[in-house]
């Protein structure tokens, strides 16, 4: 199964933090790709770096057509996600997520986000009714998919690795 | 089980969406209070406008001496519990954490974190051992330690409340 995630309605140096930690855990949490409509490329930098160092082929598009990136998936064998606090309850359609078969696509958006997103979208997901954070919102949904297994992932050519401990910092230089 | 939230490493302007995600995190999955080392006032206005119009009591309280939280916590029924990197992985800890009894602090940093913070906790948890998100760390591990329960809780006296559904925004007026 290969999930990328789609962001939208990043709002420029407002939401470039938040748009960092998106990609951040879209990356640690074994997400191939990840799509940001009107994105600045300063993003795409620092999580270049964090390959480099962390190793892994995790991959940033800064796009400016998001429904080019729509209709791609919809001719796609798998489905479509949207993350939104006024979708059904997560608890209720894992296990249909689950069931289903193919690749899956996670949008994620900011405040507003077009009425169209949740027509196209095969689930409209909640991650509680409650307004958060895209970022918890994304983390929780990709914990849940892969069941806990994407924190078992290794990432190719890592220069560092950290190895577990009870207490204290453990880096091992791997290069 | 009452659950609190200390965050600490809150860096000035830079951290400020970020502390922001992780306080509406905290809130939305069933946190009682959050301590903020170095916070600003603003984020308290933030929350305190949520909570109005989304119901609950949560707290947001600026501190100057993490420390004095600890010690409190110390004396306590219950566990601390820090979330690094560098820590034991979630998977593998949460039986323990599911079996201890009592209250749970839960800690979050930032950047750097004092060495002492790993010491002193009961449980230093990783969220996987790769960068990435305070807010997305906080959102799994109350995920994981809620089992889910957490979206099911109702927040007393809000003007608003979301109507789950398939496709659309359903958005109820309660006062």
């Amino acid at each position: 199964m290969v999930v990328h995630v789609l962001r939208i309605g990043h709002r420029l140096v407002r939401d470039d933090r938040a748009t960092t930690h998106v990609c951040l855990v879209a990356r640690a949490f074994g997400v191939e790709k990840i799509y940001i409509f009107n994105g600045e490329p300063k993003v795409k930098e620092t999580i270049s770096k964090v390959n480099q160092r962390w190793g892994g082929n995790f991959e940033v598009n800064i796009i400016d057509n998001w429904k080019r990136i729509l209709s791609e998936w919809k001719k796609r064998e798998g489905i479509i996600v949207h993350l939104t606090m006024y979708g059904l309850n997560l608890n209720e359609v894992m296990d249909e997520i689950h069931k289903s078969s193919g690749d899956v696509l996670v949008i994620i958006g900011s405040k507003k986000v077009p009425v169209e997103l949740y027509k196209e979208s095969d689930f409209n997901i909640a991650i509680g009714n409650q307004p958060h954070s895209e970022v918890a919102a994304l983390a929780v949904f990709l914990d849940r998919l892969f069941k806990g297994e994407e924190f078992k992932r290794e990432f190719n050519h890592a220069k560092y690795k950290v190895v577990s401990s009870k207490k204290g910092k453990h880096l091992e230089k791997l290069i």
